[in-house]
């Protein structure tokens, strides 16, 4: 038996708060040292932040992140530590992983593959490290892998356990989609097998503008074994341990792989560096290891809105956020995610009735505020709204009224709110979904305005579902059923609709899905069973209003391709799929 | 003397206009015709426009584009034809040129050096090109660069020039900052007497979202002499005629250069690809190269302005824009470089006098508007701003007025701009400056929002300097001499001044520079003669802003680097710089 014990420190470190997040390590690895762990891992540019963006241009950013990783790795007695930072020499920078011992630096690991698709630019700052080292720790091989490399069949490593490792270390720092999770353990326990090593998956936690971090880190056996997965969205110190012994068990039972993989591929050479120790031999008292439930596709979104909310707020020192509330699903939806994510206290909504404002809006509102028991102030807009309509009498005269005078209202309302966000200090939350955001149902300085915007990557279908999602799992409608059931309306003129304007949504959201999200061609979404001119007119209306994504706040990402750095349209643009 | 006539096609095509991008090509393929020349080149990717961002991960699109590459090749008789497209094979792409002669393709030159920095994404899409063609025409070899690849010591083009490339060919899409030219005509002179070949360096021309690319292409003899520069901001078709002897000549005077490169570096293989043709020794009648002169600073970015306003909204398809005049310097210099990029017909101003406006702005605004020729229309905020604070009476009370009252009326003012926008189909160009937008001075859904942001990179100073320069080169007071003098002021309260809430632009503007184009620190800053609590104030408010900056429409890149696409920065970012 060769025992080691392994701490994984899910942790929610802050984009440039070098001192925050050393403070974080420093934390967590006094508690892994409590709980008798020999090694213990922590994310991706954890001293950092993930992703910094341009902070990587600044030298002095650099130099205390070294600073960082120093005091680190200077804290690291009785301890294996592996942290992420950004390491660098003359002119060039890395996205590196220290390793330390008893106090010292013993090596240092650094990104072999480097993203540059989706949301990620990482060519754009780092170059590419070529050593593929493997750490023996009382005998035990170790590999590290940063994120990305353990994406690639044949990346560092399939060298490193050739080379005698006998876990991969991951530390990542992987933004959530839905489903993901699913997808990275296929992937983990894949790559165990092919290894025949331990694969320990660390993720990162916590928002980051558009981002969310989920955690759900991850160990498999050699064999393509799940064996411990920690819970998503929050913070944690995943404990295992491992047998170095079951890797040499498994070879012994599945040789044939190892030499089909020695056969496959000319790998590069690796480098050992031996930190020391004698094999343990006797087990510490046993651990069980964490099995968290993975969470169901609704419940995960859910959680991801909560964690993105919250941590945009806090992390930028807001204490309190304000929110519109119209009584439709979109603001109900909001401001139930902001309370959950916030607490009560610090969320208030802003009732802003209009001559076309139904009393059954009104009262939803109502009924919404008091369910979650946020303070709710009215201000009406007829007085600002008759305003604009006398002072636009005469540059109007003449003309019928239209979307001009329907924005007026969406205008006013934005207005009062960023007005009380001034006044005093609150952050706005915008209302908006996808479906809106896609097709440009949204007015520029009106609805789409605001601090940040919680829901702009969820699809109007989805929105409905989640607000099924919470009130079920309330056990009582938080969301008044009215609100579920009455058909979607901007009430921005008498007996709107938002069918006038737009398809159903349930029409509407898979011919989205299927032009934003996966570049579908107007036959491809024809042949997918929608009337060809529907789909037409709304690949044109999401062609079209390109411009006015790009003037809204960010928001979370939580399907595979979002609005904003994850898809870089252009402005001007006269491509028509036909 | 074996002369070639070479003419550099230096067009403005349209992202994503694959048919109209293809007339035009067509079109100057004719006049190159016509011109007599042997060889026509045309921009890096002219077929999409560029650049075409993420249209790239449509399979459709890449498709189109190989169509409309080869209309172009088949109409190549009696010419030979360079062109900018993207190449694809099963699973990649390239940035490409193609090379056509007698209508059939001849090869394919796929860009070898792919930009990843500042504003560019390349590595997001394309594959690198590892072949270096040299194809010999009349018994003149050619070398095909695609913009990027010239500005690598040890680029394709050193290892072309070895194998036979007499003349390097060089076809760019290169956007425009103030002062680009001088470097790219150093680079290319360079670069020539390094290859010991012509180097033609052609330059995309018009304006793309952010981007202005400014043309002003250059032919370089083999000794590094600058023999032709095409004009800025303009469509042209460069005619040129060399002398490959030229080459032969120049290396018999300095062969040492030529033998000290042939050791300096192991060299990629070339291969040579014979297009025929027997070598012409008779020169067609002489051509006088055009040597446009330079523009100075002012004047080049003015240019820049006109041409970036014009084909932003004449690309996007509108008619007429409309702008609010404050009688301020930034919406007047807006107005008139509108209306010289437009035509006074196509640009309304709109005046929105408060309670705060001073008479000095009205008669300022009516001045500058009459000075234009441009319509003006007149709508006070009066009654909306009062309505806000009737309807805000309750949620305010107890308050002192500040930010939020000043902000209700920047605020009506955008809802007023966009709602003629809705009303009448004019695009909103907002006046904000880079000075505001970098500290944050400018309100979120109000001065901050419209369809296009004219000088959002243009520094406050630079403001006055554009305004100084367009009345002396009219010789005349266009922009009205008060409007110079006066102290910059908001209005949005009683004797607000600009320098109530910011360092005079003097000194700010500089520290600005330093910070968000060079990455300077608070202590190099400070050593170059600023105050620190200063320069610490303007960092903060850099630092703090640029979730506002998100919100802004795009606008047009004059500087190196530019808020936008070319600095991305977190907007959760606890990072200071101290």
């Amino acid at each position: 038996m060769r025992p080691m014990r392994l701490a994984l420190a899910q942790i929610n470190p802050t984009v440039g708060d070098l001192n925050g997040n050393t403070s974080l390590v420093l934390e967590y690895m006094e508690r892994a040292r409590q709980c008798g762990a020999d090694v213990v891992a922590f994310p991706e540019m954890c001293l950092t932040g993930y992703p910094p963006e341009d902070l990587l241009f600044k030298p002095r950013f650099i130099a205390r992140n070294r600073d960082a990783m120093e005091r680190v790795v200077a804290q690291s007695q009785d301890l294996t530590i592996i942290v992420g930072f950004v390491d660098s020499d003359s002119d060039h920078t890395y996205n590196a992983a220290a390793i330390a011992h008893h106090g010292k630096l013993a090596g240092i690991y650094r990104k072999a593959y480097l993203p540059n698709y989706g949301v990620f630019d990482e060519e754009r700052y780092f170059n590419t490290g070529t050593e593929n080292p493997v750490f023996f720790l009382n005998g035990i091989g170790i590999g590290i892998n940063i994120c990305e490399d353990i994406w690639y069949p044949v990346g560092p490593g399939l060298a490193q356990s050739m080379g005698g490792a006998e876990i991969i270390i991951v530390i990542n720092a992987s933004p959530f989609n839905a489903g993901k999770l699913r997808f990275r353990e296929q992937l983990v326990c894949t790559r165990a097998a092919d290894y025949e090593a331990f694969v320990a998956y660390l993720n990162t936690v916590g928002g980051q503008d558009e981002l969310v971090f989920d955690g759900g880190s991850l160990l498999s056996d050699p064999a393509g074994n799940l064996i411990a997965r920690a819970g998503q969205f929050q913070e944690e110190l995943l404990m295992v341990d491992i047998d170095a012994d079951d890797v040499f068990q498994v070879s012994l039972h599945d040789s044939s792989s190892r030499q089909e993989r020695s056969r496959g591929a000319s790998l590069p050479e690796v480098t050992r560096v031996h930190l020391g120790g004698e094999p343990f031999t006797q087990p510490k008292p046993p651990l069980i290891p964490e099995m968290a439930p993975p969470l169901a596709h609704t419940a995960e979104v859910y959680r991801a809105l909560i964690m993105g909310t919250g941590d945009y707020v806090r992390k930028n020192g807001f204490h309190k956020v304000v929110i519109g509330l119209s009584g439709g699903i979109d603001s109900s939806l909001v401001a139930t995610i902001a309370t959950d994510a916030l607490g009560r206290d610090s969320v208030i909504g802003v009732t802003m009735p209009s001559r076309y404002t139904s009393e059954a809006s009104q009262s939803d509102a109502q009924a919404l505020a008091q369910n979650l028991g946020i303070e709710v102030i009215q201000v009406p807009i007829e007085e600002p709204f008759s305003g604009f309509l006398s002072a636009l009498e005469g540059p109007f005269s003449g003309t019928q009224p239209g979307v001009a005078e329907e924005n007026l209202q969406s205008r006013s309302r934005a207005n009062i709110l960023l007005s009380l966000s001034n006044k005093f200090g609150w952050l706005v939350l915008t209302t908006g979904n996808k479906s809106e955001l896609a097709t440009g149902y949204a007015t520029l300085a009106g609805d789409l305005s605001g601090g940040f915007a919680v829901i702009r990557d969820v699809p109007k279908t989805l929105a409905f579902e989640l607000a099924r999602y919470r009130n079920q799992s309330a056990g009582e409608d938080i969301i008044p059923e009215s609100v579920l059931t009455k058909p979607p309306s901007a009430e921005l003129r008498p007996d709107q609709k938002d069918s006038d304007s737009l398809p159903p949504y349930e029409v509407l959201d898979p011919i989205l899905k299927a032009y934003v999200e996966e570049d579908k061609s107007l036959a491809e979404i024809v042949a997918m069973g929608y009337d060809e001119a529907t789909v037409n007119q709304v690949m044109r209306m999401v062609d079209r209003n390109e411009y006015k994504r790009r003037q809204g706040p960010v928001g979370i990402k939580i399907t595979p391709r979002a609005f904003g750095r994850d898809r870089r349209m252009p402005i001007v643009n006269l491509y028509r799929d036909s």
